[in-house]
């Protein structure tokens, strides 16, 4: 049902401009070095490096990195869905952090598992050398563009 | 209760010393620029000055920013209560984002609901500009040392 | 600033009639036995007695009960704030146990964090004995009348 | 890699005496009519039929029924992998209740993710008449017996 919907409001320039992005990061996801890998109705998958600016100085890497990571896959799996002008802004998730990372690529995966025209939830599997490292789930508000266009 | 215990556990030389760490932040801290403030028993408070680099294309700060800020502070006011050589690893923890954040200082303050000699609850409120903005639990696991010293 | 805009939204004939409610419960508040103690700004108390019924076989209270509780006090906390006719429904939470219950009184107290006119953030602390037993903090969302009066 | 090792450690003599406890039921499940329907290695599946006793005056399942049978499912899919005498204590969950519920039957489906000797992280998913009405994700701990066997 859910799938249906999804499939009809998902918009592939949309996913295609994002991808385009990856080229001319800024911020937060330029430190992270988060790149969206691949799009399709309801989900994303980015990935970054592990690199030493990640890690703390016991060696792993910073459970703030996950969770940036999640806050970031939790609202731009919601843009090819959503109207040209809304932004997508994260109210509140979780995550349950499961093994250290300390080296390799960092997968995250999101899915849309409930979307409304003002509100989505979302799940997150973040895995690393093949082994889950982090869950997450939240809930994204849609905005209507701030300024009148 | 908890009080009691948690004067009795607080090493205030440990609190000095990290409060030096904020002249070399590294990695994540030293990005989101997050200076350490004051610490007390089971307490701490940490400020960072919102930057361009902070935000989104949008202009507010991402939410990431917030997050990975609770991710940190959650397991550094447990430092105090610690022994030395061991370190703290967040486990799990929810955050609500309640309003945007686009300029000035924000300041978190993490606060030791629950410790036992292997976990610890704890809670972390953000405000900016007078405001709460974000509001966060969670629970850091205690680690032995990785190598016996 | 929230606490002034809740003292000017807080219906105090509202909260009374909740209070008159305790004499009535029924389905799962009334399985709980759990009666609304005290209504105020944002707030509310409510206590529960401890008995068999809602104890594990192993002697201590079902996680169930705790986490029915809070998502109980979650809506309610709002209704002195809403108008005639709207409902809360909470729209997710999360909860920490901190210790086992096994008898006497649970007191769950819930605080307003932040509210809108569709939705709330609430945060609360439930005791035992003197003893903090659970966090939880979750959002409300008001919803209007099913069918327009 | 998870899915082998909750393979070797099931025991499915225990998970038939759990599916037994549904002509017996006590206390909170009881109340709920939660029934096992299924165990597999890391998997439960357990139901319940909406009656009115488990609705709110809006005619809604009330949310603590759905919080509470997720605590529920959370610990009780852990003990076929656990030591006899060993208890499960959720010391920690976050839900998102998606969707009213108002009639049916109610499925959920509990699958741990991560599961070390002392700890299991779990995904819980609810559905009533095949729509998703709620997921949540939390931390259950495995505890040794009380008492010295």
């Amino acid at each position: 049902m859910i799938d249906r919907k999804l499939q009809s409001t998902y918009d592939a320039g949309v996913a295609e401009r994002f991808l385009t992005m990856n080229e001319k990061l800024t911020g937060l996801p330029e430190f992270l070095g988060i790149r969206f890998v691949e799009f399709g109705p309801g989900r994303l998958r980015a990935e970054l490096e592990v690199r030493p600016e990640l890690l703390t100085p016991f060696g792993n890497m910073h459970g703030g990195v996950l969770s940036a990571a999640c806050d970031h896959v939790l609202g731009c799996v919601c843009y090819p869905h959503m109207k040209p002008g809304q932004w997508a802004a994260t109210t509140e998730f979780k995550l349950n952090l499961l093994a250290p990372v300390s080296e390799g690529t960092v997968v995250a995966e999101a899915e849309i598992a409930s979307m409304t025209r003002t509100t989505a939830v979302v799940q997150i599997k973040i895995s690393n050398k093949g082994r889950v490292v982090c869950l997450a789930q939240g809930t994204v508000l849609i905005r209507e563009p701030k300024t009148p266009s």
